[in-house]
C-alpha cells in the first residue's frame, strides 16, 4: 500500500471509530486507533476540512486531561437508494448515522411505461432528493438503484427482470446522464441483495438469509460476514425455484415457481375472490396490508386460512434454504413482514420440521423491521459505503461552508 | 505477527512455490518469494532437516550462474483420509504431491454394528495406512474422517447421521485414543464438504457446488473460493430439500427428500425389480455401477428410461441450487460420476429449461472425475493442509534418517 492508500485507510479508520463510538477527543481516538497523535490530529484537520467531522464540546473529566471532543457530522453526507418497482418508483436518503432524511414514492405502471420514462420519472425522484441533500448542506455520497431482477452490477445495466418486462437495460448510464452524477457514484444491484446488507448492517450474525415478499421473490444470502453474488452475479433467485412441476404459469414463464406460491399476487388471491376490493389497482401496497391486516385482527376465517397455507407454502421453500445454507437468521421482508403475526409461526413450523439439523440448525426465523424500505435503505448504505470507505472522496469545502464549531 | 509466526510463513511460502513450480535453485526461489538469499539459504536449510526436500540436480544454465535445484521430497508428508459409508470403511493416502500411497476399503454393515465396533474397524484401517506410511519414510500430517450427516468440526464429533443411525459419537477422541495419535491431528468433517474441497483444488472457480451421489445426498458448498459451513457447520443438508409432500419416507424420518428420488436406492430400484441381482447386499458399489453400465451400454430400455429420470429428477434440485448461488461449476460426484453419459446430459437439460438467469447463469454441469474417491481424497487433502500452513509442525530428523543428497 502506497502513502496516499495509507492515509486514506486511516481516514476511513477514524470516521470508524467515530461512527462505532461516538464524540472521542484525539487523544482518546489516538488510543483506540493505535495511531500518534500527530497523524491523528492531521487527519482531523483533513476530515474538518471535508466537513465531515466537527468539534462537539469537551470530554468530561476521566483519566486524562479534558479535551476538544471531535463528532461526526452525521447529515455531512447522505446517501441515496432508489427503488425500480412493478407498480412505482421510490427514493430514500440516509445520511451517515443512518437517520432518513428523505423518502419519497411515485405509482406508476413500470411494465407499461418502459424503460425510457420510467427512467425519467426515476431521475426526477432522484434530483428531488439531492436537492434535499444539498438542502440540508450535505454531499451526496453518491445513488444505488435497487431493481427485482438479475444486474449486472459491473455495468450497472439490468440484465433481466421478468415482473417488470425489462431486458438489457443501461440503468446506471441512463440515469447519470439524466441526473448530471459522475456515473462511478451510480450503481445498480438486486432488490434481494440490497435488503440483505441492511438487515445485515442491523443483525449481530456472519449467516444471514433475506427473503424479500413482493410481488416476485428474491433471496439475498450473506455467509461468513460476506454478500454470495454467486460466479456471475446472479445468485439469490430463489422465487424461481421449482415447487410445483403442475403450478400456475410464472412471469418468467415456467411452472410452480415459488413466487406464484407466496408472492404478493398468490397471497391476495388466496385471502379474497377477484371482485373483491383489496384487488382495486389504485391501491398501493401498504393500503392494501391495512385491508388483510383488518381483516385478520378481526378474525375472518377465509383471511386467516390463507395467510396459513401461504406461510407454510413460505416455510417449504425457506427450509430449502436453511438445509442448504445454515443461517443464523432468515429475515422475512416486504409484505411478509407487515403481517408476521400470521405468517412467522406457520414458516417457523416448516422449518422446525423439516431442516434434518436437530432445532433447525439454529436458524432464527424473523420478520423484518425494514419492511417495504429495506432495498431502499441497502441501495443507501451501498451508497455511503463509498465514503465510509474512502472519505478524501468527499470535496475539501470552501472556508465559507466550513460548518462554525 | 511475530518472528515465530514470520518464520513459519516464510516456510509455508517456500512450500507452497516449490509445489507449484517444480524444483528451483535458492537464488530462483529469492526471486520468486521476495525473501533475501540469505533467508531462502535458512529455510531452505530447516526444511531439508525436516525431510520436505532435498538436493534435486543442478539448474539447466539460463542467465544466472547454474546452481544447486532443490525439490520437495513429495513422499515426506502424507495425508490420510478415512471413510466412514453406510456399507464400508475406507481409507485413502496421499502424498505432498497428492499422489496415493494407499488404498483400501472394509465391507461392513455400519448401522447394524454400532460406533465402537466400526471405530476399531475404522482405527484398524488407520494403522494399516500409517505403517504404510512410515514404510515409506513419510511423517503422517494427520488423518480426517469423512462422514455422510452432520458433523460438530470443533469437538470432532458426528452429531447426527441418519443413515449410519449415529447421534453424538466422538468420532475424533476415539480414534485419537485407538491410533495414538495427537488428538489435534484427527479432524472429522462432512463428506460433501470434503468432496468439494477436493474438487475445489482441482478447478480454477471459485464458485462451485458439489454434490455426493450414494445412498445419501450431500451437497458442498464453495462461494469466493471459501467453503460454506453455515452460522454451526451444518451447511449442505441438500440430500433433504423437500421435493415431494407425498413421496417415499426418508431416512431422516420425512417424506420425499431429494435423497428419496436420486440417491443410490432409488436409482437402482428404478433401474431393476427387487429380485434383480444389482440388489445382491454382498455387491459393493463398484460392482453395481459396473452391472448398470453395462446394461445402458448394450441400450436395456428398462435401464436408459430410469436413468433419464433419475436425471431429470437430479437436474431439478440441481436448478435450484443453481438459482439461489450461481455457481460456475456444478461437479456430480459419487455413483453420478460412474454414469455420467446418461445422468449429465438431463441434468442440463432440468437446469437450462429451469434457472433464471440466460445460459443458466453460466453454470456448467459436469462428472466428478474422483467419483467415490472425493471425501477420502479432500480428507487426506484437508489433513496435509497443516503441514502446508506450518512445515515447522513436521519433527526434525534424526542425522541417520535425513535422506542422502
Amino acid at each position: 500500500m502506497d502513502q496516499a492508500g495509507l492515509r486514506r485507510g486511516n481516514l476511513a479508520l477514524l470516521v470508524r471509530t467515530l461512527r462505532e463510538h461516538g464524540a472521542l477527543s484525539r487523544a482518546q481516538l489516538a488510543v483506540r486507533s493505535g495511531l500518534s497523535k500527530a497523524t491523528v490530529s492531521s487527519l482531523v484537520t483533513d476530515l474538518e476540512q471535508r466537513g465531515l467531522v466537527h468539534s462537539a464540546g469537551v470530554s468530561a473529566g476521566g483519566a486524562g486531561r479534558p479535551g476538544q471532543l471531535v463528532g461526526l457530522r452525521p447529515t455531512s453526507v447522505c446517501g441515496l437508494g432508489l427503488d425500480l418497482h412493478l407498480d412505482h418508483v421510490g427514493a430514500l436518503v440516509t445520511d451517515l448515522s443512518g437517520a432518513v432524511l428523505f423518502r419519497h414514492r411515485i405509482q406508476c405502471d413500470v411494465p407499461a411505461l418502459g424503460p425510457d420514462r420510467v427512467l425519467d420519472q426515476l431521475a426526477a425522484l432522484a434530483k428531488e432528493a439531492l436537492d434535499a441533500v444539498a438542502g440540508a448542506g450535505g454531499h451526496a455520497a453518491g445513488l444505488t438503484v435497487s431493481v427485482p431482477g438479475l444486474v449486472d452490477t459491473d455495468a450497472g445495466a439490468v440484465r433481466f427482470a421478468p415482473r417488470l418486462r425489462w431486458r438489457e437495460v443501461p440503468v446506471a448510464d441512463a440515469l447519470a446522464a439524466r441526473t448530471g452524477l459522475d456515473l462511478a457514484r451510480v450503481a445498480v444491484d438486486n432488490d434481494a441483495n440490497l435488503g440483505a446488507m441492511a438487515e445485515h448492517a442491523a443483525l449481530p450474525v456472519s449467516d444471514l438469509v433475506y427473503v424479500t415478499g413482493d410481488f416476485g421473490i428474491g433471496g439475498g444470502v450473506i455467509c461468513g460476514g460476506r454478500l454470495v453474488r454467486g460466479s456471475i452475479g446472479f445468485a439469490g433467485e430463489i422465487g424461481h425455484m421449482s415447487m410445483d412441476p403442475l403450478g400456475p404459469t410464472c412471469s418468467c414463464g415456467r411452472r410452480g415457481c415459488w413466487e406464484t406460491q407466496v408472492g404478493l399476487q398468490a397471497m391476495l388471491h388466496a385471502c379474497a375472490d377477484p371482485e373483491d376490493q383489496v384487488h382495486d389497482p389504485t391501491l398501493d401496497r401498504d393500503q392494501r396490508m391495512t385491508m388483510i391486516r383488518a381483516r385478520a385482527e378481526r378474525g375472518d376465517q377465509r383471511t386467516l386460512h390463507a395467510l396459513h397455507q401461504i406461510g407454510s407454502a413460505l416455510g417449504v421453500g425457506v427450509s430449502i434454504v436453511v438445509n442448504l445454507l445454515n443461517p443464523a437468521v432468515v429475515v422475512l421482508g416486504g409484505y411478509f413482514a407487515a403481517l408476521p403475526e400470521w405468517l412467522v409461526e406457520p414458516v417457523r413450523q416448516e422449518v422446525a420440521a423439516r431442516v434434518l439439523a436437530p432445532g433447525a440448525g439454529g436458524a432464527r426465523v424473523v420478520g423484518s423491521r425494514l419492511g417495504f424500505t429495506a432495498a431502499t435503505t441497502g441501495g443507501a448504505l451501498a451508497s455511503l459505503r463509498r465514503v465510509l470507505e474512502d472519505p478524501a472522496s468527499v470535496p475539501i469545502l470552501s472556508a465559507a461552508e466550513v460548518a462554525p464549531s
